[in-house]
C-alpha cells in the first residue's frame, strides 16, 4: 500500500481555513483524503481578520500579518461576502445591517468553521522559513516553532501557499520623498488616525481602501485630505476639506508637485499603494510574482502553478468576490489534489492561462471587472461541489455599492442591501457611518 | 592541497565591514586567508546607518534593517566611537564638534573603509533565508537576491553572523494595549516627530534612545511627553512639558495608570522598548537568544558560539563603546578563523563564559559598566593586533556625558570633548541642538 500523500499547506486564514473545511467535508462524504499539514505564523486563525495593535514586528520579532485597524468596516456589502452555506441569517438569528465592523466579520469567518474539526491539523505559531524541491520530487519544507524556537524540516508531496494577499506592504518611491519631513506610513501601518488630527494629509493611491483610509482621517479630523490617483480620478463626490489630485511628480521637502504642476503643501503622507506578492520561503521558480491581477501570471485556473502543477495557490488573485472567491479557488485545489480535477498538460494549461488573460485585458471598468471574476468563479466551481453563488446578483449588489459611493462615499455604509443567498433585507445600523466611532462587536450588536 | 575554507558571513554593517578589513589587512601582511563572502540585504554597506525613510517594508518587501530617524544624532561623543586607526582628524582635516548627525557618522564610517578592497567579497540586495548544518560538517546556506529573485545554496565551512543588533522590534504589552485609541508606535518605525506635535505622548523606556526620542518630541512641539521607566527613575532633570513615571501598569482607553496608582491621559504612545536578538535564517541550536547583555547567553569571548565553534558572532553584545567594541570582536573572529587564537575545550570555554556572566553580575552602575566593557575589549584586543583603544580614557568620556546630560538633557550635546586618540578637542558646533532642525552634513560642515 502506497503511503498516504501528504500536502503542506501555508497559512491558515480565510483561505487555508476553506481548504482545511473543503478536505472535511469530503471526507466526511467518504472520500479518502490526504494528510494536510497546515503551517500558520499567527496563533490563532484568521488570517488578515486578527487585527493586531502591533505593527513592524509582531511579539515574535515577525513582520506583523494583519493591516487591518481600528475603525475598519467592510468596504463593501456582507452580501457580496456571504458563504452560501453559512449564510448571515444563519449566523446571527436575525437581519443585521449590511456593513460590518471588522471584530464582527471576523467572528463570521470564524463561526462557519464550527460544522468542521481541523485545528488540530493547524501548527500555530510557526513559520515557514523555506521550502524546497528536492531530486526525488518531493518538497522539503523549514518551519521554525516561534515560541520553542525549534526548527523542523518536513517531507511532502505537495504545497499549497495560501500565506494571504495583503500583509506585505508595496512602497514605491517618488523623486524628493526623502527630503519630506513629515511621516510617510504606508496603509498596511497605519492602526489610528490620531497622528493625523489637525494635518494636512496625502493619501496617496485611490482605490477601495486609499478611499476608505482618506474618509477615516477626514471624519476623525484632519485638516485636508487630498488622494491622489494614478491613473484616473474617481468618481467621488468629494467633501469639503477633501480633494482629489492626480498622479505624484516630486516632493520638495513638505511641497508636493501632481502631475500637471499643481503644488501642495504637507504634514503627513499616508501610502495605500498595495500590497506585494511576496513569498520570503519560496525559490524564485515556485514563487508567484507581477502586480496584483485579476489573472495571476503563471497560475492555471489561478490555482495550480504552471511551471511546477504539485505547487498550488489559494487567494492570490485580486479580490473583488473576496471570501467566495477563496472558497471557489480551495474547492478547486482540493479536487486538484484529491484528483477529481485532472491537470491537463502544460501546453493545454497555457492555453487556457492565456486565454483568460487575454480576457482580462478586455475589461473596461468595474462591471466588466466583476463579470469576469463572476465567469472565473463559474469556471472553477463547474469542476467541484463548491456550494453555488449568484454572482450575477452579487455583481449587482456591488455595482448598487459602488453607485451609492460615487452619490455620496460618507453615507454609502448607510445602506441596505438584500442576501443573493436567503433574500433577506439588510436593516439600518443604529449610528450613521460618520458618526459612529465604536467599531466594538457589543456596540454593533446593540 | 586542501580546497581554500569558505567563510559565510552574514551581514555588511559596521560589524561585517570591520570583518572584512580586519581579513583584508591581515591578507596585505602576508596571511593566507579563507575565502569569506558577505551576504547583505541592503543595497549598500553601513547596516543600521543608512537610514530608510520607509518603515515596516522595505522596496523589495523585506522588513527595513534601519531604524534610525530624521534628526538622529549619536547620543554619546564621537570622542567614544572613534577608530584609533581612522582619527577624526584624518577624517575631517580640522576639529569638529563631538556630537555628529547621522549621515555624517555614516560617512566617518564608510571612509575608513578606502585602504581596503573588499565590497566585492559582498552580495549586495542578498537576504539569507536559512542556514543548516549538514552531517559533513559543512554548512548549506540558502540565499536569495532581492532584485532577480534568483535563490542559491552554497556550502561555506564556517559562518558568521553580523546581521545587526537593532532592526528587530522588541514589542512587549501591557494589559488593556489594544483599548488605547491613538497611535502605538515603536521606535523603529519612528522617522518623524510631525505626528506627535500638540500631543500627549507616553514614551515607554528610558534608555538613552529613550530619553533622546522624549525630547525630540518635546523640542518639535509635543503638547506633553512622559517617559515611564522600568527600573528606576533616571537622574534627568525634565524641562517644562515633560515627566517621568513608574512601570505602565495598564490601559484603560486612553487613560494609562502607572505603578504606584497615578493616571494620566494620553494621545500617542511611542514604545522605546529595545529590540530582539532575531534570527530568522538559523535554527535555534545555532541562534542567539535572551536578552540584550553586555555578556551575551552562549558566546565564548561574546564572538564564539559555545555549542558550535564554526558559528561566530559579531556586533551581539549590548554596546557601549559601539564602534570599537565591534573592531575587537571583529579582530578576534578574524584570528579565530585564521587559526591564530585557539578555541579551548567546551570545559574552559564555558568557565571562561561563567566568570564573564558572575562578572556582568556584579555591575552596580555605569562606570562598572563601562569598566567591564572595556576590560572585555582588553581581553579580546590582548589576543589580537587590533588597534589599541585607551578604555578608561574613553569611559572617562562617557562619564563626562553622562554628567553632563544628567546637569541638563537638553544641552549635554552642545558640549565639547577631547580625542583619546589624538588628544584634538572638539569645537562648537555652529546651533544649539535644542534649536539644530537641520541634519544634514552640509549643515553640520559649514
Amino acid at each position: 500500500m502506497a503511503s498516504r500523500e501528504r500536502i503542506g499547506l501555508i497559512g491558515a486564514g480565510p483561505s487555508g481555513m476553506a481548504l482545511l473545511r473543503a478536505f472535511s467535508l469530503a471526507e466526511k462524504a467518504g472520500a479518502q483524503v490526504p494528510e494536510v499539514v497546515a503551517f500558520e505564523r499567527q496563533d490563532d486563525w484568521g488570517g488578515q481578520w486578527n487585527l493586531d495593535w502591533r505593527t513592524g514586528a509582531d511579539k515574535y520579532g515577525e513582520p506583523v500579518h494583519s493591516s487591518m485597524y481600528r475603525d475598519l468596516w467592510i468596504n463593501g456589502p456582507k452580501e457580496c461576502m456571504e458563504y452560501p452555506d453559512y449564510p448571515f441569517d444563519r449566523h446571527f438569528g436575525r437581519a443585521v445591517p449590511s456593513y460590518l465592523p471588522r471584530e464582527v466579520m471576523s467572528e463570521y469567518i470564524r463561526a462557519r468553521m464550527q460544522d468542521v474539526d481541523v485545528r488540530g491539523q493547524i501548527r500555530f505559531s510557526t513559520a515557514v522559513r523555506w521550502v524546497q524541491k528536492h531530486d526525488d520530487g518531493r518538497f522539503r519544507l523549514t518551519a521554525q516553532h516561534l515560541v520553542s524556537g525549534e526548527s523542523v524540516v518536513e517531507e511532502f508531496d505537495r504545497i499549497v501557499v495560501a500565506s494571504g494577499h495583503f500583509h506585505t506592504p508595496q512602497v514605491p518611491s517618488w523623486p524628493g520623498i526623502e527630503s519630506f519631513r513629515g511621516q510617510v506610513q504606508h496603509a498596511g501601518d497605519y492602526r489610528s488616525a490620531e497622528g493625523y488630527v489637525g494635518k494636512r494629509v496625502l493619501v496617496i493611491g485611490s482605490s477601495y481602501s486609499g478611499q476608505d483610509l482618506a474618509l477615516q482621517l477626514h471624519r476623525a479630523g484632519a485638516k485636508h485630505v487630498t488622494t491622489a490617483y494614478r491613473k484616473q480620478p474617481q468618481d467621488i463626490a468629494w467633501p469639503q476639506g477633501m480633494d482629489e489630485q492626480p498622479e505624484v511628480q516630486r516632493f520638495d521637502g513638505n511641497t508636493v508637485t501632481f502631475a500637471g504642476g499643481a503644488q501642495a503643501e504637507y504634514d503627513m503622507v499616508l501610502l495605500c499603494t498595495g500590497y506585494l506578492h511576496h513569498y520570503p520561503f519560496l525559490p524564485q521558480e515556485l514563487a508567484l510574482g507581477g502586480p496584483n491581477l485579476l489573472c495571476p501570471i503563471g497560475l492555471w485556473k489561478g490555482v495550480v502553478w504552471h511551471d511546477d502543477p504539485d505547487v498550488l495557490y489559494v487567494g492570490a488573485s485580486q479580490q473583488l468576490f473576496t471570501l467566495t472567491l477563496l472558497e471557489a479557488q480551495a474547492y478547486f485545489a482540493r479536487d486538484v489534489l484529491l484528483g477529481r480535477v485532472e491537470v491537463p498538460e502544460a501546453e493545454e494549461r497555457k492555453a487556457d492561462m492565456d486565454a483568460w488573460f487575454e480576457r482580462m485585458t478586455q475589461i473596461d471598468g468595474p462591471p466588466a471587472a466583476l463579470a469576469y471574476q463572476g465567469a472565473y468563479i463559474q469556471d472553477l466551481s463547474a469542476h467541484t461541489d463548491c456550494p453555488e453563488v449568484d454572482v450575477e446578483a452579487v455583481a449587482e449588489t456591488f455595482l448598487q455599492m459602488r453607485d451609492a459611493r460615487i452619490e455620496d462615499v460618507r453615507t454609502f455604509r448607510d445602506r441596505q442591501h438584500r442576501s443573493t443567498v436567503t433574500g433577506t433585507m439588510a436593516v439600518p445600523h443604529h449610528t450613521p457611518w460618520m458618526q459612529e466611532f465604536d467599531d466594538s462587536a457589543e456596540n454593533f450588536q446593540r
